[in-house]
């Protein structure tokens, strides 16, 4: 796991793939969205809209997708991904069927952390 | 598809599955979460906690799931679902691989609809 940000509440991973994918989890575990407090939660929700509006605007992406499941992981955390038409899974979600062995050609990820960074700090 | 509620900016649909699985649709179409409205998005978040909580009371699960991918599909729409130790796919996600044929026993359908209407109108 590769943490590039965290507050008091909530911090972000990187997950290792092809594509852009990031991943927020909360500081304490709670197993159910749920079971968060409300202003975590709305945070949660702030954050994904900020990853989103820059992944849109770096990556230009086909698709953004986010999910939240913790089957195998009971500790609340969200996935938030950009999504590309020659990716290794378009159009199926990253944990449906590999469709190609393509990687998609994207610009540098540390200039988006970078950005990225910037824009919750501020 | 199967509509149980609606307003003036959302509605619900019921996907056709072995476990408990709603959608919710924004009425006007939009590619990305963070295209809708702030108080829809927010709309939307407050009821996938109310569905949330309701299936957790209702159905007892194992674990909820919560997505929005739109790969297929490029109008938002949030997916949660009620996940069992023996339904078809857990732990995978619905996505995923099958991993059983069987199909978890679970409390009729239609009264917990119901419910969720009364929470949704309250």
């Amino acid at each position: 796991m590769n943490t590039i940000w965290k507050n008091s509440n909530l911090y972000i991973d990187v997950e290792e793939s092809s594509i852009p994918w990031l991943k927020i989890f909360t500081k304490y575990q709670y197993q159910e969205m749920s079971e968060v407090p409300k202003e975590i939660r709305y945070e949660i929700y702030e954050i994904l809209d900020i990853i989103e509006r820059l992944m849109i605007e770096y990556y230009n992406p086909k698709k953004i997708n986010i999910a939240s499941f913790g089957n195998y992981l009971p500790h609340v955390h969200w996935h938030i991904m950009a999504r590309f038409e020659n990716d290794s899974h378009f159009p199926e979600p990253m944990w449906g069927e590999k469709q190609r062995n393509k990687e998609p050609n994207l610009p540098p990820m540390d200039e988006f952390i970078k950005k990225l960074i910037e824009n919750l700090d501020s």
